[in-house]
């Protein structure tokens, strides 16, 4: 930890040097410390084959871009995705949801904010076969038995103290429904959703729109770049992040 | 197909005249044409999720470059992988198996060698699902039910007439018993078998190491990078494209 925090001084010294004038020193988010969840996770079914989803990570990291420049100190938790890491922002790696966990955890204790803008898997494979599962010549059909991943983002949400907790809903239909019930059920502070069924916006597009949801309030922020929209995003969560009370 | 023919011609000249010299004039497989497969395919399970596996096209990739370079002329048939296309290499891009074969059944016509390097899904979901699956609160527990994907490369082998048909085997066990079998299994000409269940080598590697079989004979490739194994590869093809007689 005091690694850490050395390296966060320099980081953040560095950044202020590099930049010629001090964004971070005062940035919405200056002293914070965040931590981001972004792309897909991969659930192993067998040596060689995996299920996972369309997201890109673009969101994520774009987040991530735009709360250091906001002046914060930034872990983003990755699972597999072909990015570039921002600069300044230190980077862990990961595959699967149970991975993903493990790695939230080990970084929330100090965290002020917790982002999970990561698509995690609902479900993995209850077995995961030690050799390449082979076809049966008299087997047209066959079935992949699923069992519950953790919630991570619950998860964070009970833990103590309780970070400022942002998560987001992919949805194809009724997304503001399910974006309503999933603020509630997980008891978070904001929760971002956007409507995948349209493929100019969403999971591989570098252009999103989304609204955000909160118990007492929405906001709509219409088409734009992820990076324009992380920093609009980043802006609101600081906004409500003033009156937050950590519990 | 005139168009094809015309654009081939001047794809062919266009590359001697770059080269300064005739490599492709001369090559060991000057004047045919070749469609390769590459990659992993997706079978989507609903709008957001997929199944899929490892396969990062490398080494179809490769093997495309190298069979321009030997002067033939080139279709790839790719599933959804990150990589540039070489030069010259005319690129069909795929999701799912359906999609490869009906891409495959497109190109296979007048061709006069086809390389399965795909990791096509054996399986497929039964039901793609149009709006994204809800976790239900009450179940832990979930299958997905799955049918068998058409066998491409034996579907090549069953063609009239029958281009000179080379397969891939990734195993992770009894490498050589199983590459025999599909060998035999599928009435193809060779088989290109590596052991995926080897880290340094195979899927997302840049380095691999293979051993070829066909019916009288093998061949072992010790590890390289997979452009001067693909060299290598289509070298040993095109000696055993000599002997073949189209049925």
């Amino acid at each position: 930890q005091i690694l850490e925090r050395v390296q966060a001084f320099f980081n953040n010294t560095t950044s202020i040097h590099e930049n010629g004038h001090s964004i971070q020193a005062t940035g919405v988010l200056h002293g914070r410390s965040v931590v981001i969840t972004a792309g897909p996770t991969r659930e192993a079914i067998d040596p060689v084959r995996y299920l996972s989803n369309y997201s890109s990570g673009k969101m994520g990291f774009a987040l991530a871009a735009a709360a250091v420049k906001a002046g914060a100190s930034v872990t983003l938790v990755a699972g597999p995705c072909q990015l570039a890491t921002p600069a300044h922002v230190t980077r862990v790696d990961v595959v699967s949801a149970l991975d993903m966990q493990q790695a939230v955890s080990e970084h929330i204790a100090h965290c002020d904010i917790f982002i999970g803008c990561a698509a995690v898997a609902d479900f993995r494979p209850v077995q995961v076969a030690q050799q390449k599962m082979k076809k049966q010549q008299d087997h047209d059909h066959m079935a992949i038995e699923l069992v519950k991943n953790p919630d991570i983002l619950a998860w964070v949400a009970t833990q103590s103290p309780t970070p400022f907790t942002v998560g987001f809903a992919a949805e194809t239909n009724e997304v503001a429904k399910y974006a309503r019930d999933k603020l509630e059920r997980k008891g978070i502070q904001l929760i971002v959703a956007n409507d995948v069924s349209d493929a100019t916006i969403g999971f591989n597009s570098d252009n999103n729109a989304v609204t955000v949801y909160w118990p007492e309030g929405e906001k709509a922020f219409a088409t734009s770049t992820k990076e324009s929209l992380a920093e609009n995003l980043v802006t609101l969560i600081a906004e409500h992040y003033k009156n937050f009370k950590k519990q």
